[in-house]
């Protein structure tokens, strides 16, 4: 048998995804202060498990002198400096695709929600203004352009779930692809003039940073609705808030924020807001399944195998 | 040609839906108030148009002494008196199905909000009670098994739309339907046991009203929601209430009311809702579909043909 490891989970809680973690795996009990536990602990570091909301930046990662492996227990890995790992031969491991269907489960109830003028249904009943038995007429969802920032792995989720509604369908990302029947817009800006409803689901890199800029929304218009389910990075988020207090932009449903958490008197005068705490892909099912690939990436690794999904 | 013939809209804005009229009709221009267009000109009337929220009950029908059909826009018949139609021979006419996918566009966003649970962490955002950066967890919608109290048009396009998500769908209705493959559960007592969702788009009419009781909601349970598209009258809305606010029910999406409209004070202090003005058929869209039924109807009435969609 391979020597024991030790193993530090950058959260508490990430334990109780392991119920029978493997026999050579030393855990770093950790109380709620992970900043004095590395302190105290954080030489003897071998393997962080980590779930991509902590920085693990160049000063983090001096802190673990005899890091070996970052087994990220999430898709996303932008909180990682990957040149560093690779400077000191760090392996980075993540566990991909697995919550596309949760994150797209919220992205398209955000967006259908919107486009329903929900929020203002709401407002409507609750300050009194139905008065008279027939309602207000609204549009019907059917036809109503609909466009998908980024056709990843979210994204074709998310085109699955909104067929059936009979929107019309149309994508950007960075390049076309051809084994793909939804029409392909090649500029970002074009797809924002055409749409009523933007979902925003790309990877989070430097190349989308603000991606959605004051122009975008701009396009997307008054009666143009906003989904992020992404990064908080891809928006900008102040630009965002301007345009939906002036009523330059219809609605915006936010699963994500920059920074993360966000609080609430940010958002207690924005008007038309769907808003959920980074719960797209947090899910008990899909964790489990994520500590599951976390677990094997390690195993391999100390058994010196191919890593099921390297980063790096 | 036939002769010309009497029509009053019970709604003014009605006209607007019929923008090239056959020339044999005849419209009485009504004012916004109904009940003195009644009282002057009532008596001339051969053929009303209804959107089945004004109630055509016995006392209003004397009011109109040559009335000779009643052409709805509506699937719903619910407000009209049909004993006395059939008692003093008056045709009445509906326009069904039109808007079925509407209406499941609605409930369908309803119920995924609420099983997400966005009314909550929309508060816990508000609240400041967001301060680490990971979320608090939650359950995935896969597998979750979700119920459809009445499976005509309207439930088989919920089920269209909910079959993507990956939720366990079952359904009651007072007959099992050899052509259906989603699984039949044959007490209704069963289905809320069984289901985390309730979708209601039954039929409203003596036998179902208030179908979804204290009982019902008791076994729905304090994870359970439910959501009703069919009318007000299907739900005891008191019970509702009450098992709310004692989070005895763990959330409701109504777009139908008893009475409606209802008051926005009934509903300041009911934690979980999403309320919708009886919005879910009422699309610019599917009204100008139903008033070409309407029209249809009409025509071949007058014509002495048979009528498309006769509801005696």
């Amino acid at each position: 048998m391979t020597d024991a490891v030790t193993i530090l989970a950058m959260h508490p809680e990430m334990h109780t995804l392991f119920p029978t973690p493997p026999k050579r795996w030393r855990w770093i009990e950790a109380g709620n202060d992970i900043d004095a536990t590395i302190n105290e602990r954080g030489r003897d570091v071998e393997i962080l498990l980590s779930a991509s909301i902590e920085k693990l930046d160049n000063v983090m990662l001096s802190r673990f002198p005899k890091l070996r492996m970052i087994a990220s227990i999430s898709a996303g890995f932008s909180n990682v400096d990957l040149e560093e790992c690779r400077a000191r031969g760090i392996a980075v491991t993540n566990a991909p695709g697995l919550n596309s269907g949760d994150v797209a489960d919220l992205a398209v109830t955000m967006l259908t929600s919107l486009l329903l003028g929900i929020p203002k249904s709401q407002n409507y009943i609750l300050e009194d203004r139905w008065t008279s038995p027939a309602g207000p007429l609204r549009f019907s969802l059917r036809n109503l352009p609909v466009g998908i920032v980024g056709l990843g792995s979210i994204g074709q989720e998310v085109a699955r779930r909104l067929s059936p509604f009979g929107v019309d369908l149309k994508w950007w990302g960075p390049r076309a692809k051809p084994d793909v029947d939804i029409p392909y817009v090649a500029a970002l800006e074009d797809l924002a003039d055409q749409c009523r409803g933007l979902i925003v689901c790309c990877r989070p890199d430097a190349s989308t940073h603000h991606l959605i800029s004051e122009e975008i929304l701009a396009r997307l218009g008054p009666e143009g609705v906003l989904v992020n389910v992404s990064r908080g990075s891809v928006v900008d988020e102040d630009a965002l808030i301007a345009a939906l207090k002036s009523n330059r932009l219809g609605g915006a449903g936010l699963d994500v924020f920059d920074p993360e958490p966000t609080s609430g008197k940010r958002w207690s005068r924005v008007p038309n807001v769907i808003l959920t705490p980074h719960q797209g892909g947090t899910t008990y099912e899909t964790l489990f399944a994520q500590a599951q690939v976390a677990q094997a990436n390690i195993e391999c690794f100390l058994d010196g195998r191919a890593l099921p999904s390297s980063v790096l």
